[in-house]
């Protein structure tokens, strides 16, 4: 079915409507340019329209001494400020530092063997070799580009459930995400294992038989992972809430709300959830997938047993240090990074970083915002500001003038802000 | 700055460029309604232009017997159509069945008190009449609308970090996500908190004093809890794979699919991963917030000491049963979702739900989205499928021919899809 197919069907059907007025309200969210909307359809099925998010640009990022402008898209208020704010306030006292910790990509065969593990592990060692033999060919182009397989290994999973096993292939993918990549080799080593068990004529004859149940990557990649720190002396960190919170204080008070991220799983929610506010907005703009990042930044920080921060923060012989370290598993090739027309636009305006700068840009924009929100949190509290954003917004909608937007803002000074409150006092005033 | 104002500065100081073809290039992204174009730009800051995310229908879904046609809003390929095909699938077999389990929400003032915590215990119970009536004005909405303050106790942190207490309240928002009336709400005890141990004559002069680290709702909700589940006798299910997989061997290969995600974190993440690609769709769609949704699920994953699925699976007597359980905090109404002109559309299509129906429907595609990924994953890979997607994508972007086209799908049939690849391969075509 077409756009407008799809549209009448769902009028007559979901909405009972008129399909000409539902096409309308559709079809102004279109783009004008018919190559660029038949670009953001292929992305996606059954789609009608588009969904427009704010992109926009935090300035004032120093990341290794070099200088940054950063694309975001985010439709949440405060996160682009918060980080262009934390950005000057940084880029003032030397600036971020990042350090690729490693760069290495997972992925799995989940299979099942009945037979011995010994036998399994004998088994795998004689089929390593065909294992590797067989992908030359989906290798061949990233190894040109300095990639390709890290290591292939056997794990013996039967201590969780029975007859379990794992493939496990270690990967790196160079400046692409690597999904494709990983998961062509992963079906073609389930090709090989299946038929490398039924042909090996050392195992008994009742246990040449594997089940492979899936084979997929990984987004939890702990081994593709990035730190970014920012650091000063406590008495360089100025006066906050006009003069009332010292340096040592805030350092202080600072410390004790990452502290309480570290041992709260309530509040280290709320903690990384900022954290993410910073690092999805990059990664929606340059093209890559904040689904995988979330995943894998969310169990890392449950990597100990308990839900933890992502950041962390020291106060040591007058020094002030705050850092995050996550896994990113992103690309800048690949995908729809050179798909998407403002993706391709945000690689420009990042300078056309390789995936390891993005990863530190990417990590730098997640400590800037969660500097920002703590910061905010510690010192003034964060409701009067977003009152003022979200009350904006509301009048906006609304479409109030100049004066009505002025009186407003005095009447809600001291209001919970809500759509229909606001639409009930505009009333109230129109009629006065 | 005007958005043309920054641009020109972005083109003078980052990318070098003209500044009347980098204005062009992101003014051809801008709504032409201006009202329209004044509303997205004010949800964020810094916006110059607006990123387009596709906006699909997964129609289908049968949810407690009633129809649903689902807005989806997702840039990655496969995630509508997954779902609308499990949902098919499931609407011949009963459809989905879904249970509120709760509809808590939580706020925590953290604070430092180093007195005794007994002398604590005895203040709070002292003050918690005055918290209650000091935010009445900012209940007094909430609880016309059946919501409001549930419960406000004090929880002693000290073990973990000394002198650390919370001040914690649970909270019915009803039909919003009801970020600012918490928010409101705990600043206002942190006030109140402060004034009542100074002036409380009962406690020791030295121990009249607490100071407020910080005052914010949590985003990890396991008390705003739903449960979505398909269940049907396992011969009805089908064969797959063109009949080459039975309904038996299907049932045992996808429960052990599950079982897997539920033991090894590796495959946990990426098992809820793909969950989020359906929930998240759902999330951006409506206008709520993802990486609120994200934080609260992967954190209740996380809560028994290991990440694990947010899916379950069981076969017994005849029987499968596939279900999901997870924190949603979202709302219907407040936030953007009446201000985003398509999120509003949404709410329409889904038939004005209430904060609980559409708790029901994202649990649902989310449920619908893993039967599809797991089913695919244990039949046929999905490679083959995520291949052509990509393929097809790249040609689009490269505007190739229909005769290019097919020769470009023939071609790839056996080889990893890349952008350079087709490129490559499309130049070539040309010059013979």
């Amino acid at each position: 079915m077409s756009k407008r197919e799809k549209i009448t069907w769902m009028a007559q059907n979901i909405l009972y409507t008129n399909p000409i007025d539902l096409a309308k309200d559709f079809a102004q969210f279109w783009h004008d340019n018919v190559e660029h909307q038949k670009v953001f359809e292929g992305f996606s099925e059954n789609t009608i329209s588009n969904f427009h998010l704010p992109f926009g640009v935090a300035p004032n990022f120093v990341i290794n001494g070099k200088d940054y402008a950063i694309p975001m898209v985010i439709e949440e208020s405060s996160v682009v400020a918060a980080c262009s704010h934390a950005a000057k306030f940084w880029a003032e006292r030397g600036g971020f530092k990042t350090t690729i910790i490693n760069t290495t990509k997972v992925g799995q065969v989940h299979f099942l063997f009945e037979g011995a593990s010994h036998d399994m592990e004998a088994a795998f060692q004689r089929m390593r070799p065909d294992l590797l033999l067989a992908v030359k060919d989906l290798t061949a182009n990233m190894e040109k580009r300095g990639g390709g397989i890290k290591d292939l290994f056997l794990k013996d999973k039967t201590s969780d459930i029975p007859n379990y096993y794992q493939l496990e292939g270690h990967f790196d993918t160079v400046d692409s995400m690597g999904a494709n990549f990983i998961n062509s080799i992963l079906e073609k080593w389930s090709e090989v294992l299946v038929h490398a068990i039924q042909e090996d004529a050392l195992l008994d004859k009742t246990s040449r038989n594997v089940e492979v149940v899936m084979s997929i990557l990984s987004n939890y990649t702990p081994d593709c992972r990035v730190r970014a720190e920012v650091s000063c002396p406590v008495d360089d960190l100025g006066h906050f809430k006009q003069g009332e919170i010292s340096p040592e204080q805030f350092a202080k008070r600072f410390a004790y709300a990452v502290e309480m991220a570290e041992c709260d799983p309530y509040r280290a929610t709320t903690h990384n959830k900022g954290i993410m506010n910073g690092i999805d907005a990059v990664i929606l703009a340059t093209g890559n997938d904040f689904r995988a990042v979330e995943a894998g930044a969310h169990a890392y920080a449950a990597k100990d047993g308990q839900y933890k921060s992502l950041t962390h923060c020291s106060i040591e012989d007058g020094q002030f240090r705050f850092f995050i370290e996550l896994p990113l598993a992103i690309g800048t090739v690949g995908g729809l990074t050179k798909l998407h027309p403002l993706a391709k636009k945000s690689l420009e305006i990042l300078g056309q970083p390789s995936a390891e700068e993005l990863m530190q840009i990417v990590a730098t924009v997640g400590l800037a915002q969660n500097f920002g929100a703590v910061k905010a949190l510690t010192t003034s509290g964060i409701q009067a500001g977003h009152m003022k954003m979200h009350l904006t917004n509301i009048l906006n909608s609304l479409k109030a003038t100049t004066q009505q937007t002025e009186a407003a803002v005095e009447y809600f000074q001291d209001k919970v802000v809500s759509y229909s409150a606001v639409r009930a006092y505009l009333l109230e005033h129109d009629n006065g």
